[in-house]
């Protein structure tokens, strides 16, 4: 199995273990993605480069405000959740969520699944 | 008691709730501070245009994403937390909490907060 396969499953993992999480991705620092579970009419592009932009955000909020490195954005819409973590090497994990989802379970499965991304990459 | 006095006495009533919150301001949705219970170390200023940023970035990023209006933004460092929620009028009410806060309190004490600071504006 390649890298690419281990992680595309990582992330299917991710969103079959909660029917609540509707999107996962697996996105470099610089707005690139590496491997993504997205529902088809989401733009990759975008959804790659946004989540980017929420890390150096997160990391400049982070820092300005003295809570140390950036190791979680979470964003909640009135339709859901978008939560980003830092996986290891550089990369980003985002998992869309809907508003049902319960957030500590989902944050336990997203550690789970950086755990696992971390020993892939 | 005047306006300010009675946001003065919510924001102090927050962190006296919880001992892990350290922080809590409300700014304006383009970043003035209305009302703040921050250490003297903290320049209001940064804290304030910072808030605003995350809240704007915040706003695109679950746009984009489709999660809707966007409701609250969390940051987690490894030094502890930075929550931000939308307490009415375009107001936006911040709580820094250390490592150790409870966040499902935390959320539930900002939440209640707001609604009270929703009926004083």
């Amino acid at each position: 199995m390649s890298r690419v396969d281990n992680l595309n499953r990582i992330l299917r993992g991710l969103q079959t273990g909660s029917p609540d999480v509707e999107a996962s991705a697996l996105i470099s620092e610089d707005g690139l993605m590496i491997a993504s579970a997205l529902p088809q009419h989401v733009d990759d592009t975008r959804v790659a480069g946004m989540t980017a932009t929420l890390s150096s955000l997160g990391a400049r909020a982070a820092s300005e405000l003295e809570r140390g490195t950036v190791q979680e954005v979470l964003v909640r819409g009135e339709h859901g959740y978008a939560v980003m973590l830092a996986s290891g090497s550089g990369t980003l994990l985002l998992a869309l969520a809907s508003k049902q989802a319960k957030l500590g379970l989902l944050f336990l499965d997203m550690r789970r699944a950086a755990d696992d991304i971390r020993k892939v990459l």
